[in-house]
Parts: structure tokens; sequence; C-alpha cells
């Protein structure tokens, strides 16, 4: 039996820990800030980034890889972007080690291979593709240039925690180019709206659309849209942004296009990205305080079968109904498997498949083939339904579907209970202190006000929602007029 | 029109790069030996990938991931290994970059960053994984593990060519941990027939298989088997590597694991690995003077269709047409294309389908509607043949697999042609120095043999093929009786 999972009303950071360890989704390293990523874990990884992928090949997109490091003056090009990243970045300096002269067995870097410029880790790559972008681009029948990379990034974080903060993580990012303003616009939002399909109808997990306040933006944008979504700690988690670029990186570059009258322009870019923190999102989204849960969308396993054989029964007569019932679900494409492990009881059986958030499990024993019924065990309602064999198929195939939309609704329901509309700065505090989920008001525009607000209270903006009105609204704060009525919350 | 191929009589190696570049794989980037990878050459790399994946799974691997880097404590851990990276491997030093005091808007690296203990770029991740295996492996219950990772590596090769050899390249690296010895060799045999026959029947690549002699096994490993093809030039290419890696690794890191009895033994190992070099070996295994030529099972594009309308023609019926072809190509499942770039010409069209090396090609025009006579052209043998309408998808559909099994033929048949056996060192240095492919000879089983032909006729041993009697065999070189029959080969 594995390690006891901390409630979450004991201490909710630790119940996450415990998640990722007991359920085997990834750990520590020896490289500072670094994971491994476990098979598990991995698993349901791959599920995520095969879908995105579908929707973003469907969107036109095609896949590339640009190079891991940019070289410093790449990297410095577009100032913003590079004041963004500079502070936390692993830098190449040397291509040779050589032997320790006064250690045997150890190595040593070589200083006759110092480099004459140093590489930066890519922290983000719109440097390197942009530097590329200019090869590629001459003409407006160029393009547009529709780009997604699959890379792994590295940001030198001091305060790392497993898939929500890692000094490396995993991620996609989306690089286009387009030659009009309108058109890297609808970009944009395209791909945003993409990742709010994804995040909702995959993950189980509604969001929040909307920009990001100028002092969130993402370093050389001009305008950052994101999705925001709200973990059961009622904390914000940003799942995922898509960055309108401006002619920026088309200028650091120096990336013109001819239109069709011939005339010289700069071309207008956006960039955008999900990473392996989402793995963290989907976690804090549906868990329990017995495990992972997890949609059967997103479910490597989405269905376990658990062989029961007493000392007195025939092992021929249960494992023939176990395999019976595996080939069947399996031949409808449903992702089963039969735990067959000989040296485990029937309990941590049991209480493995749940910590593993595993959406149904069916036990056959016996007394189940004896009396044709089958109990198959829901992970997210912990509630069971019986049947006979041959409905079995059936009721699992169908519950593929029930259940994920019953998760999507309980999430809507959640996120709608813990999003409050106030009035005054009081209310507003009562809330925030209480980490009571999002939180809207009225916002006069400035950053002092944002700046104001956020050391007196920790809540920032998480995004502007383009569908609130502001008319006649006051600013919290202020007391002025609002600009905007935006999404507060603390975050992660 | 894009630039004409150079022909493979006039220059080999320019050939290779024109095919590359012309039909949009890949370019050198700005960062010294890395790549870019086009979206048309990681569409192929991205179709090997997902076919290894499932034969990697089906053989009851499992993804994960770890980190990139290695610290340099880890990475010398095991000495040989380290020895074989150390001299091409990049270096991380340092972690913040800042403002140049001296030059307004250029940053240089921060001196107070520097790293304690220097970070190297995973060249491989032997060290870093069996460092994790450590924590992960107390009993025989742990065992086997079965793990394959994707992954970007570095090693800082002086000179590079695209896919060849490259400082930064794609792979998946497995690596396997297992009780006993004999489980760790069927392992590593299983995977050296699983890359065989993915070359064999995906890439239509026939290769032979073998062990490597001990100076060219890889770094810290006990035995390496390979795959080994040739390449039109009658150069080798070394395809895929699976190496036995006894418990070199578990004894470097002390991985130990409690055996049924309760004794404690050192953990058996095996890794292995391929790389975006098969984009390299695809390439030069069957493209021609026109540029590159694709398998069907690795085009991303398996057939186009080019409508062609005449300024007399009724576009629409046209149109019609070439849509209710490609809606019926496509919900076969068949990957299928329309060209209908409207700035190009025919002539334009039908060289960028061959340079890219679509297996097949269709060209609708009102004359083809009339007569009810299309002709679908073959990339592979620029033939072609005639079909009316209605058979036209049955005659794509099978030619799939036709034009795949005449591809596996015709390298059959090249690799039979250009492997030749010789009894004396005059007729080997003779087909050597012609450049005439595999030559099978006796070898004594020294080093001193193999340096010396090595330094002669740049000839080295490719492999010891497992089924090849040596039995009353002297060898070329010293006339001693040979200990194998091993194939010589100058490479890539």
């Amino acid at each position: 039996m594995g390690k006891k999972i901390t409630s979450r009303e004991e201490d909710y950071s630790k119940w996450y820990n415990d998640i990722v360890s007991e359920a085997g989704l990834a750990e520590s390293s020896d490289v500072r800030g670094c994971m491994v990523i476990k098979p598990y874990g991995f698993a349901i990884w791959e599920l995520m980034k095969s879908q995105l992928d579908i929707m973003f090949k469907e969107t036109g997109h095609e896949n590339a890889y640009f190079p891991l490091f940019v070289p410093k003056s790449l990297f410095e090009a577009e100032e913003k972007n590079a004041a963004g990243f500079a502070k936390e970045c692993a830098i190449v300096t040397h291509y040779r080690l050589k032997n320790d002269p006064e250690k045997k067995g150890k190595l040593i870097v070589d200083p006759d291979s110092k480099l004459e410029e140093e590489l930066i880790v890519r922290p983000t790559s719109e440097a390197i593709i942009w530097k590329t972008y200019k090869k590629w681009i001459q003409s407006y029948r160029d393009l547009p240039i529709l780009i997604n990379q699959w890379a792994n990034v590295v940001r030198w974080e001091m305060r790392t925690r497993l898939f929500l903060r890692t000094a490396e993580f995993l991620w996609q990012e989306g690089h286009t180019a387009h030659a009009t303003k309108e058109e890297a616009l609808i970009e944009t939002k395209l791909i945003n709206d993409l990742y709010s399909d994804f995040a909702e109808k995959y993950m189980a997990m509604p969001v929040v659309k909307g920009y990001k306040s100028e002092s969130e933006r993402f370093a050389g944008a001009e305008e950052t849209l994101c999705i925001e979504a709200l973990m059961q700690d009622g904390k914000a988690l940003q799942a995922g942004t898509s960055h309108f670029l401006g002619q920026n990186f088309a200028k650091a570059f120096d990336v013109k296009f001819a239109d069709k009258s011939g005339k010289l322009e700069y071309v207008w870019a956006t960039s955008w990205g999900v990473s392996t923190r989402l793995m963290g999102a989907l976690i804090m989204s549906h868990s329990d305080d017995l495990g992972l849960v997890l949609p059967p969308l997103l479910a490597p396993i989405q269905i376990i079968i658990i062989p029961l054989i007493k000392s007195k029964d025939d092992p021929k007569k249960i494992l023939d109904k176990t395999n019976e019932l595996f080939e069947s679900l399996k031949s409808q494409g449903i992702r089963v498997k039969i735990d067959n492990r000989e040296n485990s009881s029937l309990g941590f059986k049991l209480n493995d498949s749940e910590v593993k958030g595993i959406p149904m499990r069916i036990v056959i024993g016996e007394k189940e083939i004896d009396n044709n019924e089958f109990e198959v065990f829901y992970r997210h309602n912990l509630k069971k339904i019986s049947s006979n064999f041959d409905n079995l198929i059936d009721i699992v195939s169908s519950s593929l579907t029930t259940v994920q939309t019953e998760m999507i609704t309980n999430s809507k329901k959640r996120l709608k209970k813990n999003t409050h509309e106030v009035n005054t700065y009081d209310e507003f505090k009562e809330l925030i202190s209480n980490q009571s989920g999002f939180v809207i008001a009225g916002w006069d525009g400035t950053n002092e006000t944002e700046e104001a607000i956020k050391s007196e209270t920790k809540a920032t903006i998480r995004c502007i929602p383009e569908n609130l009105d502001s008319k006649g609204v006051t600013c919290i704060y202020s007391g002025k007029p609002a600009r905007y009525k935006v999404i507060f919350s603390k975050s992660y």
C-alpha cells in the first residue's frame, strides 16, 4: 500500500506533491529545478500533445524544429524580450571537457574551448525563428507562415514546483508571420480560442479568456491573450497564452515583405504556447483526497480490470472472463488494462487504481461470474453501477462520454460558484484574503492601481475578459471610472 | 522553377545538399552546426517517429522524459562513457545575463551567476537516467524497466552535414534495466531487429545487422549491435545502434536489486537509439537526379492532384472533379493534397512534386475529364498508368503497397549487387578504392589489423554479421586464420 495522501484541507500544497509522487507522474531530478516525467505522467502528456497537435494541424499549422541554442547577439536583438528572459537563462560558454590533471578520473572544463559567442539555451524561440524567417520571407506570396514547434525550453526559475514551474519544461510554441495586422490579430484569437476549447473539452477544465494587462504581457508582445483556470484552492493558473507581437520581431530582425504593389512592409507576428504546466492544472482541477482523478479523454488507462482469484477458485474461469472483457473493450478502441500483478493484494490494486485516477474499474471474481452481476466503479464520483456481462461493454463505452460530460459540468459549477463580482475594495479584500477564486471588479486601467492592489492583497489581474461591460462601473481602488471590468485572483 | 539539382555523377555530395535544400527538408541555422528542420522534412520525421513509437510500445516500452542537463559529477561517473563524449559537449557554466555597462542595449554574462557545478547538455542520457533508476530499483519486482525517450541531444561535432552529422540532433534513446544478463542481451537483439524491420518495411532500406568491433563500440558498452545501410555512392551509413551495457552503469551509479533470494546484484542494462540521421539515410537510399524519392509509407503527401485550368476551360467542372477525387482518396485514409497555387505554372508544379518525391501524381484537365482517361504518374520509376475515373481510387490505393514493395525490391537488388566477397587484400583494395559498397572479408580479430586496414584504405569494419561462417577463411591482411567474416566499407 502506498503512502497516504495528505488531505487538501490539511495541506493543499503537500496534497499536490503527494499526488504527483504517488500517482507516479513526475519527480525531482539531480539537476536543480529539472524534473523527471515518469511513464504514467508522460502518457497523459502524450495524450494532450497528440490532441493539440491534431487541432493545430486542422487549423493549417505545420510542425518544424529550430535550434536549442540562441547566440547571444540574436538573443539581445529584441530588447524587451531579451530583458524579460536575461535574468533566468542557462548559458553555454564552452564546448569541451578535459582530464583534471589533479584528480584522476575527473573532468574539468577545458579553458581553450571557450566559445567566441555565448549560446543561450532557448527560454523561448522568437529570436532564432525570426532570424530564420528573414531568409524565408521576400514577398506576400511567402505569407502566412504558420509553424508550431514541440520542444524543451529552459528558464532558470529559482523556486520550482513539479509541472507548475520547472527550470526545464516541455511545451509547444507557435510562431506565425502575416502580411497584415488584422490577420495576425485573428490568428492570436483563433489560438486562444483553440486553447480554451481544448481545456474545456479534453481537460474538462473551463477557463476564462481575456487580455493580459500591460504589466503581465509577454516580453516583446503588443497584446497577450490568455486562458485562466481556477484551481480547487481558489487560486488562478495561467494555462496558455497567445501573443500578438506586432512588428517588434520583424523590426528587430529586419524582416520585410514586398506586398502586391511591390512596397516593402514589415511582417506581423504572433506566438503562442502551452506547456507541461497543463499537467499541474489537470491534477489540481479534478483530484481529490484519494488521489488523481482523470477525465476519460486524457486517461492513459480508461478502465482497469482486476481479476480476483481466491485460493478455492478456478483461475482459468476467472482469467478467461477477464480476457474476454479485455478483448471486447480493446476492440472498441477503449484504453483498457488488466492488473494481473501476482504479488499484490486486491486492496493494494483498488487503492492503486484510485490514486492513479483511472476513470473506471471492474473486479472480476467467481462471485461476479456466477451471479452474472458485475460492478463498474467510477473514480470521479466514487459510485458504482451493476450490470450483467452482456451490457458491460455498452455501459463502459457510453460512460466514457458521460463521465467526461459530468466532469465538465462539475468544473463549470465550481468555477461559477467561485466567481464573485464586487463593488467595494472591502468586499474585494475579504474575498481575496479567503482565497475565494475569481473576483470581478472595476479597474481604472492604470499601472499604479494594479500595483497597489497587488502589493496590498497579492491579487493580480488575471485577465481582461472581452465581454464584460464597464459602463458606469467605478474602480474598486481609486474610485475613478473603471476602464475595464477585470478578473483578479491570487495565482500560481 | 527551383534551382537545378546537381547530378549524382557530377558531385554526389552537392546532389545530397541540393535535395535537402530544394525539397525543403532542412537548412543550416545561425547556430554553428545546428540545423533548422523545415516543415516538409519534419513531416517525414514525424511519420518515422510515430511508426517507431508504435513498434516500441508494441514491445512493451513506455516513454518518459529526463533532464536536458547532466551535472558534471554524474557525467564523469562512468569513465569510458565520459571519455567518449567529453571532447564534444556543450557546457553550461552561468545562469544569468546582465546589461553591458559599456554598450547600451547589449548583454553580457553575469559573472556572479557562475554555477557551482557545470552542467553538460546531454550528448546521451545514460548518466542522468541511471542516477534516476537507482531510486526506482530495489528488488527484482522493479525490473525490467523498459523506457524510451524522444529528445534532442548535443554533440559538438566539428564537421557537420545536414541530418547526417549535426551538433544538435533529434533522436530516441531507449534505456532498459534487467535482472539478468540473458534478458538484457535478448532486449539488445530485439531492438536491433526492430530497427532492421523498420528500415526495411517503412524506409524501403534493407540493412545488414551485426556486432561492432571493439574499436567501434559505444563508449561504455560491452557489445554494440547495429544496422548498416548502403548508400548509392557505395558508402555505408550506420542507421541505428543497440548496446548491451553489461553492469557498467549499474556499477558507476551503484544500482543493485535484491533477487528472489534476497541477494543484492548489480542491474544489467541496454541502451539504443536512432536519430534524424535516418533522414539522411532515407534521402540517399532512393533519390535520383530529379530530386527526392519517398516510399509511400513515409510520404507526408502520398499523392498530389494538380487541376489544370486553361483560359478557355470551365474552372468549376475541373475543380469539382478534383475535389471529388480528393475526397474519395482522403476517405480511404490516403494522404492526398491538391496543388491549387494560383501563381504557379503547370511546369513548376510538376517539377515541384518531383523534387519533393511525392509518390504519385494526377493532373486533372478538361481533356482528361472529357476522355475519361486519367494518368497516374509514379515518382519512383517515372512511369505512368492510364485509367478511367472509376478505377482511379483502386489503382492509387493498391499502388501504395506496390510502390513500397517495388522500392524494397530495388533496394535489395542494389544492396546485393554492391556486396562482394573477397579473398585477397588486392581485390579488397581495388573494390574499396572504387567505393564499391560492402566488402565481405576474413579478419583475424585484432585491433592492429583493423587499424592498419583503416589507415591504408579508409575502410572500417561496419559490422560482424552473426550468420557468416569463418571456418577455413584467412584474414585478408595478416593471412592468419580469420576469427570472423566481417563487412568492410567506407562510411558516413
